[in-house]
């Protein structure tokens, strides 16, 4: 017999189907207390009846409230609301919650406690302008699509079951062996397999990083070059650090400020200063050292686009020249291959492996087994070094042609960083508008020119040399012939302004 | 003319080429000062000559030299060891550092502050047992190999560019549709893909979490059910909160103990309850949500395996009985296709998206593409909706074949979390030894039982009902035939022991 407070309706025109629509109108009026503990629910029979719907939708509704514990099938005498529901007080204020000021009642001012910054790597408004500078994009079409698929395709054929479980969260073996071998092959570091962590890029390397040096720390410190990236600014900060800005100059960072410095754990960029684009000078890579070994201190090397030298042979990583096991090495394929891979690694002093293990299980239990199982078949087979090879030759043709058509169109400014990498810093000739007043000209010609801020750099302190008149030159998304073209509409565009 | 202290070797048989060989010799003597600054030497014919190696391996060497300014060339005058080279002290101590006692040197009683534990999921000794019943691994056979390969083919071919690019940190938008739409119909969550966090499986959600809520909070608090998931219980310890255990019995967590717990975080697994199996009643799933409603607090659904639920209707997840925003639902696909994707997510309320968006950003900078593009591709074309079905099927065979096997060799004892989910938990009956000593008589004859530690449970306080009698039965990666030998093997060994 259908209750007088019982109103159920089901609409064959709603996206929720027929069995969903009549569990959730029962049950709202159940938590209601429309439909009161101990009431009789209408038979099965007259339910389906009732609204026009097959019986067996309405004994699925029935059995999945049965499941949950609204309802209680009696045998011979039906089906009631149970007993046990909770007090009214609890189902009255979850039926109508909604309908209250809630969000004065969450006292949000107590959680959550995070607070903090990150790095635009990413934009959701997708309006990347015609001819886009933005730094670190390796050119699409160098990806190598034709290995991918064959590799992909072979991993998944022959070595099911590593999908399902499981793996190391230090990362897959026989990746951290081929990184090893590339590593001892091209940057003059030897590390053993097992110093090897990979991680999600340089950014979770530099997570990690500081979970184990700043986490829990009462009083942390970290210094930094002065301008550097964001990510790793906004990171340290993030955990509460307080930050020791040190300069940087044509040699890279000034490593004579960091006497006086009271924490011990430095971040560098020394092949490819982010972003003037220096090179550490090797007078000022031992002094480094020196002031790691004397303070008991720890270097982060973040070597993210070093894998493009175009001029000379490769440099020596500073962790290369470390006898001491005071420097962690951070690499990265985001740049030699790609960033929506996520691999990168940190080559670490084997007494740090222990806590890194523990960190990396807690963060995040490892990288995804495909992504490195074809990363590590990339870097055996020799693969990824004629990879690099090919790309390197196309880089540096847009290198060239960056140098050319600035100084065909913008003489007496200055081009840092050259030699290697993805970017150069163009700090502009003085007849030419500020950094930001460039950017908001050139993307009115559909060209994307960014200054700091725009390039994911952060610079502390007053505004110094380098910020309100440098822009970060991302070069490597484009062919020669945008980047000619780029040159020139900015170059019209100042004609006329 | 070469110097007398300058003894240089170079071996056809070392695995670095020869030019590396005599780049680091030379290096290795200006460093250690027998090369001392101003030193000329040997011209590259000479130097060949004497080494009997080709002149053009020596100019490569000496050029790496130069570049990284360790010498000189003066025109006309020859090559000269470098005389901007720091002091003498800096060189011998970097030169000769290895073979002083270092560890005592290197201050690490201050740092690293990292200390922690963390869950074992992987073993690096796989002498995994023949029968193996450890928890939450999908039968390696479930996976869907030719979707994925065809998949990630088609992907590569049409969508170059992507790999190459940052993406969203949040998660590609056509993932976290598709996980919105399937929780809509699956679990009776409706949320909208803007609430949806894609995360390295639960565990990088639990971190997400615990960075917001905790990381910065001088006197956090969480609480757990007792016994539950060590990662959860590591994980918020290891970021310094308290944790309060809260006892769980037939029908889940004991909401009243909650009465007196000074924080605002509480981690549930209400469908199948991590060990015991045990399904968050309805009495208590309201009481809890009034409960964070009446404190403004947080609770964490951690919904891990209930894709797989085998009598009677799937069960609405807590998330969607919450009409006020304060259950942040965690999902996976670590379960329902396989952990080596490190792929899941975190359903939250709107406020918190921009500080998870932060935190992310900062933590990894988001998911590798491919995973993501396959696994939309998975759910938007249904064939997700039909693998669950298929090896739900083929996982009810194989629960089924534990509780026969059970109750034909062991009677007497108890099987918990039967209905749902990929383990049930075993209690143990009087006449057979304690969970520890199953675990080693099993093992003996090639078959993995795991007690509460073993199988990755943490448990508070002194043992209680279950610590010491229960076995946590992970089935889903066995076949019934090999669940029956197990059982029946173990049945022997007590038998003549």
């Amino acid at each position: 017999m259908m209750s007088m407070n019982l109103i159920i309706t089901v609409d064959r025109n709603d996206e929720r189907s027929l069995q969903t629509q009549l569990y959730e109108a029962l049950r709202e009026q159940i938590l209601k207390g429309s439909l009161p503990a101990g009431k009789r629910l209408p038979s099965t029979r007259s339910m389906s009846e009732q609204l026009g719907i097959a019986r067996n939708t309405v004994m699925l509704a029935y059995e999945r409230l049965a499941a949950e514990d609204y309802i209680t099938s009696r045998a011979k005498a039906g089906i009631f609301v149970n007993h046990k529901l909770p007090d009214a007080t609890v189902l009255l204020r979850n039926g109508h919650g909604a309908a209250q000021p809630l969000r004065k009642r969450l006292r949000l001012g107590k959680n959550p406690t995070f607070t903090g910054r990150s790095p635009q790597l990413w934009h959701e408004k997708r309006t990347r302008p015609q001819f886009d500078f933005f730094v670190g994009r390796p050119h699409p079409a160098g990806f190598p699509t034709t290995f991918w698929q064959r590799a992909v395709t072979r991993h998944l054929t022959y070595a099911r079951g590593t999908q399902t479980e499981y793996g190391d969260p230090q990362g897959l073996a026989a990746l951290r062996e081929a990184i090893a071998a590339h590593l001892a092959e091209t940057r003059g570091i030897s590390p053993g397999a097992d110093q090897i962590m990979i991680t999600s890029g340089i950014q979770g390397a530099l997570n990690l990083l500081a979970r184990i040096f700043l986490a829990g720390a009462s009083k942390a410190s970290v210094a930094v070059e002065n301008p550097c990236y964001q990510g790793a600014a906004y990171l340290f900060g993030s955990y509460g650090a307080s930050i020791c800005p040190i300069d940087v100059d044509e040699q890279g960072i000034i490593v004579s400020q960091l006497e006086g410095f009271m924490g011990n754990l430095v971040y560098v960029t020394p092949s490819h200063q982010f972003p003037t684009g220096c090179t550490l000078s090797l007078d000022r890579r031992l002094h480094l050292l020196d002031w790691a070994y004397q303070t008991g201190s720890y270097i982060i090397e973040d070597d993210y686009d070093s894998d493009f030298r175009y001029d000379g042979p490769p440099l020596t990583a500073l962790a290369g020249l470390d006898r001491n096991g005071h420097v962690i090495y951070l690499g990265t394929f985001s740049k030699s291959i790609g960033a929506g891979l996520r691999i990168g690694y940190a080559v670490l002093p084997r007494h740090l492996i222990d806590p890194a293990r523990i960190v990396k299980t807690l963060t995040d239990n490892g990288a995804p087994w495909l992504e490195q199982a074809v990363i590590a078949d990339f870097l055996k087979e020799g693969a990824f070094l004629r990879h690099l090879r090919r790309i390197r030759r196309s880089y540096m043709g847009a290198r060239d042609a960056v140098v050319e058509a600035v100084a065909k169109h913008f003489p007496g400014g200055e081009l840092l960083g050259q030699e290697c990498g993805m970017h150069m810093m163009w700090t502009l000739p003085p007849n030419l508008p500020s950094a930001n007043e460039m950017h908001r000209l050139a993307r009115n010609c559909g060209v994307g020119l960014y200054p700091f801020a725009g390039a994911a750099v952060h610079e502390y302190g007053t505004p110094g040399r380098f910020r309100e008149r440098s822009l970060v030159l991302g070069y490597t998304g484009l062919g020669q012939e945008d980047i000619r073209e780029a040159f020139g509409r900015v170059a019209d565009i100042l004609a006329l302004s």
